[in-house]
């Protein structure tokens, strides 16, 4: 069968990346802008990805010992001051609720009214208000340690918004703990990141390098940010989690204070740690192709369509029946703990039909025609191959061997990711190099630069500052587990004992 | 053994009810105020009964073809002012962000900057904004009907709150639907309704009466309100879940319209229904007692507490074995779809520890001893039972029925709660005697009035009215399946159609 080279999606990725996404994430029936500046709708295709990807996460949460609470939306201004690095951090991104009624005005419109004496800040984060709550709660080194997650939505002001990428409101979970020593905080900063890494790499299928922020890319309020960094398809870098060492930051700031064994008085060591939405954001532009979204097995929305085909005539119970009898035997499956779960789509729309599942990302389609059902066949195809790559599978083989064929499709989306970041990810050691890497040869066609550049720094703040003047790079992290051997830093030519991930990112 | 007469709350429900509620909510370590006016930090052995509450709730939607989205928390006020009825209902309890960055003011402290053309509302409740995608999503009756629900947080101001009753801000689910037809619009409102009567009885173990409210009592915008209600153990009436068949008036609002199968443009028929963290505060109103709440045992935060008794001497190590073999085999096991929760707590406190969790209210205490292993037995304690009734129970035995000692306290909790409200529950067909028993006799001793009055009523609104002026009593619900004949109503003496429940309530 000859290969159509038409796509779903216009532009293609290579056309104009940026309004890839934007077409990508339409067609995909995930999410759509709304009225209200910065926020979006989650339609239920999107919705049912971010409740999969919840129920793994809280899954691996508990299995830590992390409990979830609740905690007010509101945060008083005052609380917000306590700590001042992190109220710089989030000043110029806050909706703040002045007033707690409405009353006729004056040209009989409604206009706020009950003026708050001291203005509430819609939270961009939680700290300080868990904070005052930790205060309360901990008295004795027995009380620690305080393991706590919110599901929760935060609001951080944005002026130009990504569906997904970058909202002012979002969904997120926030771990927030507390703890009687310093080394069992860190313990907790970098055993949360690893959650993090599994979630992204088992389950989402994006291969991820866990780091180190620098200073300058720190949380505000932090005493060290640990992240996970992914690249995307125009080789730009995403951060898909990040995990603090608060330090005794946030335990002075609200008075975590606690009696040790020794029966002196002690600031808690805290920690917090991050995940949202964004992440939908990264899955789409790591897997994505120009038919547009592709989700991974483990985490989809749903599993498989099935598209029965019906012609004039009298076949039209056959067809049926044989796809519900055949959606009933696979919904009785299991694929990594969860039901299989399956579409059934028997509208008459032609083409349409196929390609809509297609842009939805969905891992199987599956045809069913009067061939098929007198073969006991069906005609299966998988979403990370070509659209029109179909195969004809015997019906028992196809229920009997379906979660290895999700597993198989799982399993190529993270190498095929993990491959194209290793070839994009590239070791520089010369400053004219570096630059040309980060400098896309044609601007006007979209032209995509390098990806990841491994590069020395010599660990000062200007270096960082003047290539991200000169390029808009920043360094993503300074890597865990790097083998490179260390070299000059990429700015200043002074001998540095760091390799940092440089890149352009989101 | 002598009963003691110690209780673990005071004061106890019959010395102060209203006191009690706090002191009991208080000692369950399920939540707690925050230093935000009005808003609850729900602590993580609340939020977990929470969470079982919405894994249930969620499951039974899904299993009536609802699926899950999410909108924005913001409204703009010109959306809120689109239904009439609706900015009025929710006008005075409006939190208003009329802001959206802080700068330094003239004193150095951080004002309000960045001033909003339009100022947002925190959502009361999402008909507006969720009307606003409807429009987008529907053009067909084949599009029809669309069948959402949203988890969400939601305000409304409250000058004077109380723990999960009556919060500024609290959690909880709005469903909203549009339909090509008011039949099956109704339809699906009293489906609601019935999945929350559902929820209520054969989870909650909570009786309610399924009914319908006055034009008064009716959700801003609605053309018909059903309810479920049920009966604290102050006799009050508490509203659990509510489901409203508006009619057109939204979609009128919003314009969502639809071209039908006449290919006439015709306004879809919306439903919407909601249930929140209040259902805890009932739960808690009706089965927990003088030593604190009672979980029912199918959505208890955890089901069962090991606590091993260790004394002095060599002992310790095999009262742990016994201890955590006996946690793990329970952990095992299934009840009702979630694997048994098993909490060890091998602090030594003395007898503090069994206190403290009675008044946590979980379900099974069991407590072992050196004496206990050796005879292979452990000893039982149900909470609905009085705190000092405990059972010897051979080890395997109990291992192999605690789904049903769980599944009896289930059923003993809710029929428990249908007694008591069938004892408190009178037919009344005169004024005065319908007076005296909404009258305590004896006010300063917090005395308690006589519960619900199934009661004739005219229908008018005066009459009403006049009775909620003079006795604080509202018609709770007409309910659906009454079988009482119809009397005279009790305000105007008029011949009605119409039997009311009438009582006070939260």
């Amino acid at each position: 069968m000859a290969k159509s080279t038409k796509t779903a999606i216009t532009p293609t990725r290579a056309q104009d990346y940026p309004e890839w996404y934007q077409q990508v994430v339409k067609a995909s029936d995930m999410a759509e802008r709304s009225p209200v500046r910065g926020c979006m709708v989650i339609k239920p295709w999107g919705y049912a990805l971010w409740e999969n990807i919840v129920r793994v996460l809280d899954g691996m949460f508990k299995e830590t010992g992390v409990k979830n609470a609740y905690f007010p939306l509101f945060i008083p201004l005052s609380f917000l001051e306590k700590e001042a690095a992190h109220v710089e951090g989030f000043a110029k991104e806050c909706a703040v609720v002045t007033h707690h009624r409405l009353e006729k005005g004056a040209d009989g419109g409604l206009v706020p009214a009950g003026a708050l004496t001291e203005p509430l800040i819609v939270r961009p984060t939680s700290e300080t208000i868990i904070g005052d709550s930790f205060s309360k709660w901990v008295s004795s080194y027995r009380d620690l340690p305080i393991l706590i997650n919110q599901w929760a939505n935060v609001v951080r002001w944005e002026m130009r918004t990504r569906l997904f990428l970058r909202t002012t409101e979002f969904l997120w979970q926030e771990g927030h703990t507390a703890h009687a020593s310093a080394q069992e905080a860190i313990e907790r900063t970098q055993m949360m990141l690893d959650v993090y890494a599994r979630l992204a790499e088992e389950y989402l299928a994006m291969p991820v390098i866990k780091g180190r922020k620098t200073a300058a890319e720190r949380f505000p309020g932090a005493v060290d940010t640990l992240c996970i960094e992914a690249m995307m398809q125009d080789r730009k870098g995403l951060q898909a989690g990040t995990s603090h060492f608060l330090g005794q930051n946030f335990a002075r700031a609200s008075d975590i204070i606690f009696q040790s064994a020794q029966e002196t008085e002690e600031y808690a060591w805290t920690t917090s740690w991050g995940s949202s939405t964004r992440l939908i954001g990264g899955l789409v532009m790591t897997h994505g192709d120009d038919d547009g979204i592709i989700l991974p097995p483990k985490v989809a929305s749903s599993h498989v369509v099935l598209m029965p085909i019906t012609r004039k005539g009298g076949d039209k119970m056959d067809v049926m029946t044989f796809t519900e009898s055949l959606a009933n035997e696979l919904k009785e499956k299991k694929y990594h703990n969860r039901q299989l779960e399956v579409e059934i789509d028997d509208r008459d729309i032609g083409g349409a039909r196929g390609w809509e599942w297609i842009k939805k990302g969905i891992p199987l389609r599956v045809e069913i025609g009067p061939r098929d059902i007198a073969e006991n066949s069906v005609f299966v195809a998988r979403r990370d191959k070509g659209h029109q790559e179909k195969e004809s599978l015997k019906r028992d083989y196809f229920v009997g061997t379906i979660t290895n064929l999700l597993d198989e499709m799982q399993q190529n989306l993270f190498e095929r990711a993990l491959s194209f970041r290793k070839t994009h990810t590239v070791i520089i050691e010369n400053r004219d190099d570096f630059y040309d890497f980060f400098t896309p040869q044609d601007m006007e066609k979209h032209e995509i630069h390098g990806g990841f550049a491994l590069s020395g720094w010599c660990g000062a703040q200007e270096c960082e500052s003047k290539i991200k003047e000169d390029l808009s790079v920043t360094i993503r992290c300074i890597p865990f587990d790097d083998e490179t051997p260390k070299g000059e830093c990429i700015c200043c030519r002074k001998p540095g004992d760091t390799r940092a991930v440089f890149a352009k990112a989101y």
